[in-house]
């Protein structure tokens, strides 16, 4: 029986158009689902409050634009080698790798790697290639080959670097759907850019993807809004705030956790096996966000009075404040006031560094080299992106981001309380949201 | 100190400005917290991926959208009486009701309601004039008599019905913002109106709100797109299919609660006192859709196969398919294929109906009579909207909808299973989505 | 040498894409170019300062809109005979017809024609089958039936019913495109519909052009936005008042003709020949609102006060006022005052009517009757759509407008003008916008 | 009377509110509508047919801004001396400086002016002061003084910084305006900004109008747009090349026009005072869009063939074509090639640079010192932007566009003429679009 055209409803593309069984089968496993219940932007959502979208609607929008340039390439670069054309035979890895590029994000992925050594990029691998998952198995029904195809685009092994290029560079579908995505649910209108006009100057070439010297203009207003976006709404603040409280909370859970075994066991099952690093990939799929806001909710009512005290802020949003700061000898007497107060500064201040990269050229001899953005001329000359764009070439190799030292929100705004000398002590060395240089 | 402006970005107004310390403060207490974490539209994120937003999100779109009405009310016709003038002492009033008028919703509250006899209007009230909660000591601390005139607005027993009027009527706070959010995140641009048109016409009256004469088509206007999103988003038969399998393993769960008491003690806690119908206020605030979410995942390893194969249905989207028909009687065939196949059909079956009333004029002798819109001329005289729309007019007092025959998916894609005499003879009855008529 | 893609950035659809040389060379012929002089809404950007977009880009918009569906309707429908398929050699005459179906519109299309006997789709007819034109030639050199095959398009006259549904129906290319384009440009967003849904709905059928049932709400929902822009933008008072001071203008320089030859010569040449009611195809092109407006200045200065008058009225946006009224006879004391005052009611008096039926299903017995838009089930039933709406059944062979009564603004600002007394008479009449009825 | 608010709808700003009289009344004088009758982009709409807006639609926008900046002024930072307040007597000049700013401007201005020695600032100035003209007398019957200080306000001369920042700075109601405008009607979306935002960070203070710190970003997000808008749109080499013919063709009317003085006497009556370099502000005032396009067709069959081609070119859209290059010298050999085939190099040759500086902090030695865009901290410190923003700092100062060399189209698509060879000699030096380096 002919498979017929599926259309999910989608506010950043309109429609997401599924025309093949193998990728409507892939959405409906219980791997893919389980991305409904995994927030894309963690806590940017106690920032935004709009953005409460989910991996699942993320990873949708990476196969459209996939789907959308692979049509092109067929239309119009069609071509039987790999050569500066597109091979047919490949549009399938590609759609496939680009709808489970994220298959292995877990809840609150970020913090949660950083405390129990887990690594997504590791379980998606997993996860596609195993045959413990419905997505193995579908996979490999469909294809006893394509498992390990998927994720060598994923790992970047590919042999062809079209296909790599489109799922993982500095300008791929990954990126361009979620800097649309998280603009429009965020209401940040900084990350929009005109993904029709890149659409059209997208090309294969024997090198990877290149654009068209044409379209330069809107490849450079994709980079400033990638730069946009991070500044505005990834590094914001108060986001990073939550992910401090975030992590400190799991950090306490895992500190006291051999005392209160029993506990754990009781009203957080599925965290056992991380606590007591020894987790397979069974138990790390059966978490989600609401797994952990659940067990979370559970832990405000605890004894030990940080591990409640740091559920209920996380719960309840009670954030940190922050200052930027330019050593970190000058945070001693921030530290030692908030110690004064009565604060537990293992759980109760930290160092939190955001930076990114908002766009390099390729250097063979940096740890991770990229694949830099190509523009191509009529003639078939390629210049790299910031040798033509001044506005590219300012961003260029250089981080932007801060580092900055979180606190109780109690340290600022505590008037009339038996601290008041600490407080005024501590709030007496803050200007403009900056620690003062001494 | 004196409060400075707080805003929250948002995607469907821009920004919701916070000028009152006191609105502050509830959004940062908890029972409003907890609304972060309770979807706006229940099981629709399973037919429109994007509509993901909470009821957080929602309550702050409706205290803007009455912010803006008061705040243009005092410059352009404050008052010092009820007349067709605006009191400026009822601004907080409107403004904390606008607020909190879904602080009582609980996870997928519909559903929940119907078979554990919450009922969370009620619990808007108790939460409101409650001395248990953060938001009825905040209110009360502010003035004694705050959360009595704010519980009054919401059941319709404030004196002033302008307020009433304003956060509860055919065209309040609540349906402007509840329709463009719900538009916004599904993607269904049909929920579209032009709000700043009505922000404009809108006007205080001594009978409650009425809307200038040279605003009629707008209103018609958002009157058609609620009409359009009933038909389209509200109802559509995927969510309420999810609906349906959401009610049935709740049943499921009470109905083997006492067979299996210390397992759900264990891994559901927070579901007993309903499953024994003897819940306080705290018990339901200790409910959201993490908690619910993170039951129902643990019930998928249940022995019960009932229960566990309805759990996973729900959490892996397994959606019912489903069936108009003229009469009841019709279906008995069908329920007799579906029984031969093996299923109970208390649990994988359901009539479910779903009906709105897009508009109608005051009848007073009906049981639930309608504040109608009126229109206001230039001297001074009232129109009944329907009087003057002939859309209106077709869509007055006339009830839209359908009654729907939901059953497992496998009954009509079941090829080449044991059971497929029975499958095609339930397929014979069917035409174009409908029961055959005989 | 093949022909590579143009594009013209479009606001209202993105892009316009064109893919053949012929429908480039189109675009650059001088008849086509004479477009972007030509306001496609008319007096409407007196009302709706936005609204000054040409006729220029609503052909290449309707094109785009063909395009789309001709595309869509070759890789899904594709069929070698009129069955319920699509042929694909239709598409080149439905894609010119698109492009063409406004050439003949002159400046102010509407009021001209009442007074010259001008006919604006005869004209679109000439151009297209003439060898004086760069249309036609262009045409007849490509292939030398298609003149004739695409003005029998235009006519109604092609044998394809797809083909003329696709450009003349109660849902077509060209209506889809000026309803988004006049709701883009006046800001006017109630004339939005979901062109994306429709394109997904619309098939080819042996009777002509029909829509997938699952589609009806979008239907629904452009034929409630069609009337809405005919409610709230095309019949705006002030715009139609700006009509009516332009018909005047005409209707005065035409009446003083004869008198004055030497001066009409002398400014106002290439409307001569319309004066004289002796035009050719190359009279009528060289009109277009430049020349018309250049004209109407030069008048501002002439002898005659009705002509200067009415033209600095025109030129500088001295608006008529208006009434409803219910019975002509009710008009006369107006009549009389206004003349009283001192004008000249044949120039400065106009009873001026807008009606529109914003749908009808077909009567095979009403002068003008319109072919009716059919949703087709799975099973192929076809149902005509107002028997499935309510809306559409409330808004079905109802015409919707009104009949106004324009008179000089100073009747009703006049203070302190020596008519004092007639001015107050005057006044005394209206209520609320209407004539007070007696 | 008191004046009741009246309306303009816009789809840029959603409304523009009008709530004084004189506004409405500067807005219906005859210089003010004339501006509907002068595209704001002039040659543009060549490239992107949306752009047919008019200055009179920006001129609105303008005022628009103006007026929600000063309403917030009033509200926030209300002061009775010029301090880090707004005085609120400043706001109705700010409005009415906002509303005239380019009220000066004629048809095509940037062309004519080179031609023509007229300065659309140096009329701005004489039509407000004038006692010739309706605004003029409008402004001084309203207040004595009212015209001197709104010229001085455009002029830069007005004492308070404030206002005049507020009108023509880096960072102005005018380019606000504008950019946003027409980055809507051309469809380039890069041209959008978060105007919001932008006017919740803006505030006065007694050096001019600086930004709150925490709006660093949007600041720069509007720098980009700016940048961004010069280079895809303002400077698209279309648009440059019919500004070019446009150019050329008064350059030969001028020319020839001793010798054809009774011809443009009878047909372009209106020039002859701009011919003859003795012109009134009257004059000025007589000439729009519609008068010179209207004498553009009619010289399109005047008897010089230069004259008559280039008006056919400009009014029928034949575009010439351009390359960029590296220094004068190179294009002799194209010169000559253009020549050989027979074109007057004068005539059908331009050397047409564009360039523009995004921004720049103040350099007191420039010839043209800019007012810096300063941010301010919460403790009244200041930054210029360039110091805070790398993005910004990579713009500063430096001048983006280019010089192009242009040429008629038949010089590269002129096959099978008989200046084959000519042709393909010139066609060989040009290799991407530029001429090739020797």
């Amino acid at each position: 029986m002919s498979f017929s055209e599926k259309v999910f409803r989608d506010p950043v593309h309109n429609y997401v158009h599924v025309n093949h069984e193998i990728i409507y089968q892939l959405i409906n496993t219980k791997e893919f689902q389980r991305l409904r219940r995994i927030k894309q932007l963690g806590t940017s959502s106690f920032t935004f409050h709009g953005a409460e979208h989910s991996r699942f609607s993320h990873s949708l929008g990476v196969y459209e634009i996939a789907r959308r340039i692979t049509e092109r390439f067929e239309q119009k670069y069609n071509s039987k080698q790999l050569t500066d054309g597109w091979q047919a035979e490949e549009t399938m890895v590609t759609l496939i790798a680009a709808l489970l590029h994220d298959i292995g994000h877990g809840a609150y992925s970020h913090t949660f790697e950083h405390l129990f050594f887990t690594d997504h990029e590791q379980f998606t691998q997993e996860i596609i290639t195993s045959d413990e998952t419905e997505v193995g198995r579908l996979l490999r029904q469909f294809d006893p080959l394509l498992p390990e195809k998927v994720a060598a685009v994923i790992s970047h092994d590919y042999p062809n670097p079209q296909v790599v290029g489109l799922i993982s560079s500095q300008i791929d579908a990954d990126r361009m759907d979620y800097l649309l995505r998280d603009a429009y649910f965020t209401g940040a209108t900084y990350g929009n850019f005109d993904l029709t006009r890149i659409l059209r100057v997208i090309r294969p070439h024997k090198t990877g993807i290149v654009f068209k010297h044409s379209g330069m203009h809107a490849i450079e207003d994709y980079i400033v809004s990638r730069y946009q976006m991070y500044m505005q709404v990834y590094f914001h603040q108060a986001s990073r705030s939550m992910e401090v409280i975030l992590s400190h909370l799991l950090k306490r859970a895992k500190a006291i956790f051999t005392d209160n075994i029993q506990y754990f066991e009781l009203t957080s099952p599925k965290l056992i096996p991380f606590f007591q690093n020894n987790f397979t990939l069974l138990d790390y799929l059966a978490l989600d966000d609401s797994v952990l806001n659940c067990y979370f909710e559970t832990w405000t009512t605890h004894s030990d009075i940080i591990l409640s005290d740091l559920a209920d802020r996380f719960i309840n949003r009670k954030v940190f404040k922050s200052v930027t700061f330019k050593s970190e000898d000058n945070l001693k007497p921030l530290i030692a006031n908030i110690e004064a107060v009565g604060f537990d500064t293992n759980y109760y201040t930290a160092v939190h560094s955001s930076f990114d990269l908002p766009y390099d050229f390729y250097r063979p001899k940096s740890i991770n080299p990229r694949t830099e953005i190509e523009m191509i001329e009529s003639d078939g000359t390629l210049a790299e992106l910031s040798t033509l764009s001044p506005i590219v070439k300012a961003l260029t190799g250089v981080k932007s981001g801060d580092t900055r030292f979180f606190f109780p929100k109690e340290m600022i705004i505590g008037q009339n309380s038996l601290f008041e000398t600490e407080i005024q002590a501590f709030q007496a060395q803050i200007i403009n949201g900056r620690l003062k240089e001494i």
